[in-house]
């Protein structure tokens, strides 16, 4: 009999540097015992699996604002602390390179390798109107329901 | 023999629209799922049950410094990002209506209907100095230990 | 034959007052309820850890700013709303202290009396330059597969 493997969900809902690498380590951490997991991201957390180059899509004027005001991807994220105009990011980004620390982008990287699943919500797509294209490669798409049925197998539910 | 109902809990300690909102929607998808499902409103989250009219309570002066500062009411609260100064807000309450979404008013009465159990934090109601008559109809009243009874016979537990 | 005791955690993220009262009272709770209790102390968390007197240690630089930017300890932490330039901590600090709750640093003791496990990520102390010496005594030094391994046999995890 196949053993059952054990399960982690992480609802991604900020879109703060900080708390998308805590998201990401968990993840990692959780996939390297071998559990199911699955990243759900939802709300600002979208921004991090925007890809980080403009990609053409046709937008009305609310969806262009959003998608102007909003960081591009994992690299352009500032800090929940400490921001300060951008120089909090830029610190951490040069600690965690001196302590050899994957960054978010790497992470996200491994996530994948370890066949992370990462979920963009569809409901977030639609409301900041951030289309398929503009996502990073691999990324699923679906809403709670699907998250719900992921976490109610899970042992380990976060929100982040 | 009866099935025993699968349970969720939430723990709404955040006063940010968008979060009341992520809440809202994983709790009534919980409850479409036929899960028992308990939001236990603490701190900042209990502005969400704020009834929208002033009401008239006894208090010192410093619940009516609480009561004046915190938003009253689940149409009043600002966004965790991109608030600026109530236009963020605004934009959001645009693209929900626009996409059909339900507002967070229609999503907490959505979640009465359902039969959310929607639970006021008695410490911080004590704290804050918000009376049960400031509360939306239909609320229980609680502390710490009951909303650890049911959490842990849930199998999904979100702190939001 | 003995029976296993229930197991909650809570990975303590943020470095707000308000959010680590109500991590700790969550903890005492489920403590008092004979819960195994486990609160992972990761980023700016790590703060609510840190003595309030200055310790001497070597440190270069850019550990020093984050050592003079960070709060140090319970009793120096801002709130995540209201925070009014350390108006609204002292407002609160207020309250609890008129209807006899306990501050943060007494629900910490607290937490300790009961045998709350209180671990320190040593992941975040290599970044951050935070040194054993410089944390309260009692406290535990792990990483994040330590954590999920409490992780996976809890009923209650929360991410604070």
């Amino acid at each position: 009999m196949e053993q059952q493997k054990e399960k982690t969900t992480i609802v991604l809902f900020s879109g703060d540097l900080d708390k998308a690498i805590a998201a990401f380590i968990i993840a990692n951490g959780a996939a390297a015992y071998e559990h199911d997991v699955t990243i759900f991201c939802t709300f600002w957390g979208l921004n991090a699996l925007r890809k980080d180059e403009s990609v053409l899509v046709k937008k009305n004027w609310l969806e262009k604002a959003f998608g102007w005001m909003m960081p591009r991807g994992a690299n352009k994220l500032g800090l929940s602390k400490l921001n300060m105009l951008g120089m909090g990011p830029q610190m951490i980004k040069h600690v965690m390179k001196k302590h050899n620390a994957l960054s978010l982008p790497q992470l996200i990287e491994l996530a994948q390798e370890q066949g992370v699943k990462l979920v963009a919500c569809t409901m977030t797509q639609e409301l900041l109107g951030l289309k398929d294209e503009e996502l990073i490669d691999g990324v699923e798409f679906a809403g709670v329901a699907a998250y719900l049925g992921d976490a109610n197998q899970a042992k380990i539910n976060l929100f982040i």
